[in-house]
């Protein structure tokens, strides 16, 4: 047996992790064309797939959305409309009828033809609805001919998952206890990869063809932040890995047990660190990390998960949990993002030819004042139960944060005069997410009370590379010099200004960054509950006046891997 | 009769205008529908009504291509290809066979089926070829009915041409003499807005319903900068109207007589005038307006106009015809800059959610050299016949420039090797056009020998607004302080390094600017032809310590309307 094969991936989800091989294999059902004779049981045979195919597909919603979210589980929801779209199972009903054959041949051709036509169209999302249709199909297809699909349960605590591709209904299925995934395909930014960053579990993708020389029961070592996977590691290889997983877990034990104290550099640096969160589902887990409050409340999947625009009643009742579960502690609520590239049934926003650089966020907002304002009074109407931040997206001159102002005192003004209870303050922020915010945020500052960096969106316009395009993924890297300088250009007109800066993107989570955030000039920092406890950790071992020398060297660097060098040193 | 009525829409295309209406009716062709004894009868009406619109098409295209150059005339292309696509004209045949219908029925029902299909999917690109396939059935059922289209011969010289909306097949009908253009619908970002901006017609585009109010032979006075346009002016506001026009007659005049002059300020101080060039067909007038060299040759015609990767010698031809027209001057020619947004039917470019933050430019050449490679081996073929400048776009950081070099070597060591001449010294420059590279100028400045800012793509990344989107026109504006703290940043990082920095976007063609831009110390504009006159005569009447403190006041402004207040003081 070759022992200590290194094979070279990409880094999707980071940590180390050792494991015995299980190959996800995905069965393919096997049927022949048949004429019948009586197509009306072949209708009820569909009938009754269909409604399994239900059922299967609403358990894993509901377990994806326990274990990972709304919007993760979103993804279940096209899957259910396909099976009652008419244009999908109705007109394989009517084709059975029509052609007197089999069940199985029917919902194979139905579903080609209609995953050949999505895949057709120049457009991502209809190609990633033949991805959903295809994976539809297969589950109805495995029901008919009573096959059973691969069974998670094979996966013993310690496996790690092989596979050429996982698909989100694979992924909602993983048991506790997965040591780490490996696939063929994929990115950075593939579905699979944001949902082992989700679930914690160490990921590396792109392996290609490679990954064919892996057989069950191999023992893989794979390095989730190199991108490395080692098969058959030699016996002292094995070790030095275990070793270092040793120390990893060590280093998060100590983190976590410090997680609710507060974060002060060595030399007495105060850092708040702040949770960024999607739904009321991930409240517990940030309370439990050490979040200080929250510094990122995502308010889109009240409007992702409705089949209505949510009303004043709803939004409400969720902000004020929120803001109970955090009280006295901040809770920073971004006002509604969302834009052409979203699909909400109930709202028919346009398609744009470039959805992020459109008509989406605050411009929504305005554009939609009655939306806007049926979700400031919400915020308004909670502000009485906790300490209630508010947040603007995608600002990027004054005007904009006036207008948003007026708004908002229009709001405060209707619901007095209704004689309902306001808080007092409510401290006003912007998002600084355009580059064009950051390069005048002398200029807004003064016009609020905190600014919190958006380093995802940041990132993507100052590099102008789409973070969801696979093909411009080796560009995208919030360690850029130019997004680092335009952080600290932000810092200064925060400091200048006398307020606070947050960051609120990504970068604000990578352990490795954390010395060169701080000496950038941060505040706050905010980020996925799991990353608090080891940033916290970094934090207390960083001092200001090395790490302020360290990130004026990094911003003297000509790209991201020449900052992200100096980083570990 | 009412007069002195002001409608207020949309400033498209600038310059003021006064004429007499004409309403550009489009007929509604009408027709019965019927059986018919004899299909083939009709299916041979069919077939010479397709040649007939063939013609009249291809007409229209050699005209728009004259006057407007090769991108403008591609719709055409797009409307040739449906009159031979079987899914459409084919389709018409077959059902004319099948239903025994007459041609005019079959030809609406078929066109309205294709064109309502396009158009319900969920992406731009395909909802404009749902416009273009009604403009080419309208055409087919004018020419079936027996029908006269518009007859573009009733618009006499100072006509101002009404109309609900033009298609760029109305446009390229337009007779010369034409005053001004109104529609109805429309943005400063629409078709026709672009088409009048070329022709140099004034527009004022989206004044909705107030435009039923005129009426064939009212006399309009229209100001296509502000966008209003008044209705049967009283004596005294026509006479005021011309005299105005007059005036700006006289500076055209004046400042066309010097175009071929240098231009320096007031104080002495050279700034090149340099044009913008998108085909061979711009040079001429490019030399007739005192261009003193061209700042930015885009070579997409070469690609978008073939039906191949155009070869290494087609190439050099086209570089050789411009290098030797503008010998012994400067010409900047931009190496290939193309994504997910063009469709070359050769080439197969996979579609991509936010094609201006994906794949393209200098992207897409690092991934195909093959392309890349042609393109700088002609470049440098036809470096012997005048100055050649080589410039990459999309550049964000230094390794890209490296890379772009190293290509660029190893083609120039071939073509050595093959005992090919080159010329001795090529200076190599970069568009500054993703903010990343404007914020970081001062790095990547050492590496180039020239900079040009790209002012179209750094305001849209800058703003994040894309500026083809007509949701989000109101917040493009190159205007804004962010993008001309970027100019200067990357002006003062050229001075710092010994190199020179021009400006090719739309904004150093604005009259109304020079003055800041030339404070802002760019050393070169380059811009359409047509504004070459009038920005020379403006540079001459700066004072550039003056436009030094106008441009210091502008970038601590906090919108674009308060730049452009300063700017016209």
């Amino acid at each position: 047996m070759q022992t200590d094969q290194l094979l070279k991936g990409i880094g999707a989800a980071p940590g180390l992790a050792i494991g015995r091989a299980v190959w996800w294999r995905k069965e393919r059902p096997e049927f022949t064309v048949q004429t019948v004779e009586n197509p009306e049981h072949e209708v009820t045979r569909l009938k009754q797939a269909v409604e399994q195919a239900q059922e299967q597909i609403s358990r894993l919603r509901e377990t994806a959305a326990e274990r990972m979210g709304e919007s993760e589980a979103a993804v279940f929801d096209a899957h259910l409309a396909f099976l009652s779209d008419p244009a999908y199972t109705g007109e394989m009903e009517r084709r059975i009828r029509d052609e007197a054959k089999n069940a199985e041949a029917i919902c194979a051709t139905v579903t080609q033809e209609m995953s050949d036509m999505l895949a057709a169209l120049p457009d991502e999302y209809m190609q990633a609805r033949a991805d959903d249709i295809r994976d539809v199909g297969d589950r109805l297809l495995l029901i008919l001919t009573g096959r059973q699909p691969f069974d998670p349960s094979l996966l013993e605590p310690g496996s790690v998952v092989v596979a050429e591709e996982l698909t989100p209904s694979d992924t909602a299925q993983f048991p506790q206890g997965i040591a780490g995934m490996i696939t063929a395909r994929g990115s950075k930014t593939a579905h699979a990869a944001i949902m082992a960053r989700t679930l914690g579990i160490p990921a590396v993708l792109g392996l290609g063809k490679a990954l064919d020389q892996i057989q069950d029961g191999d023992t893989l070592i794979l390095d989730g932040t190199t991108g490395e996977v080692t098969r058959n590691p030699a016996p002292q290889a094995e070790q030095a890995a275990r070793e270092e997983m040793r120390r990893q877990r060590e280093r998060r034990e100590q983190a976590l047990a410090a997680a609710k104290e507060d974060a002060r550099t060595a030399d007495g640096k105060r850092i708040q660190v702040f949770a960024n969160i999607g739904s009321l589902n991930d409240i517990e887990l940030a309370l439990q990390s050490g979040a200080e409050g929250v510094g990122l409340f995502r308010t889109e999947f009240l409007y992702l998960e409705n089949d209505h625009w949510p009303t004043e009643e709803e939004q409400y009742e969720a902000y004020r949990r929120v803001l109970e579960a955090f009280n006295p502690n901040p809770v920073i609520i971004r006002t509604l993002d969302i834009g052409g590239d979203k699909d909400l049934p109930y709202a028919d926003l346009p398609k744009e030819e470039n959805p992020f650089l459109g008509h989406r966020a605050i411009r929504f907002c305005f554009s939609h004042p009655e939306i806007f304002k049926t979700q400031l009074r919400a915020l308004l109407r909670a502000s009485v139960h906790g300490t209630l931040w508010i947040m603007f997206p995608m600002i990027e001159n004054v005007s904009e944060i006036r207008q948003a102002k007026e708004l908002l005192a229009e709001c405060r003004a209707e619901l007095v005069n209704e004689g309902v209870q306001v808080a007092e303050t409510i401290p006003v922020g912007i998002m600084i997410e355009v580059p064009a915010a950051a390069v005048t945020a002398d200029l807004l500052a003064p016009e609020v009370d905190f600014m919190s960096i958006g380093t995802n969106d940041l990132t993507q316009y100052t590099l102008a590379a789409d973070r969801g395009n696979e093909q411009v993924a080796h560009l995208y890297d919030a360690a850029h010099p130019a997004v680092l300088r335009l952080v600290r250009q932000t810092c200064l007109a925060g400091k200048k200004a006398g307020i606070p800066v947050g960051m609120c993107g990504e970068l604000a989570g990578d352990t490795n960054m954390t010395e060169i955030l701080v000496g950038l000039g941060l505040d706050e920092l905010s980020m996925s509950a799991g990353a608090i406890p080891e940033v916290k950790a970094r934090i207390r071992s960083v001092q200001t006046d090395a790490a302020e020398a360290k990130s004026e060297r990094a911003l003297a660097q000509s790209d991201p891997d020449a900052v992200r060098r100096i980083a570990q040193e």
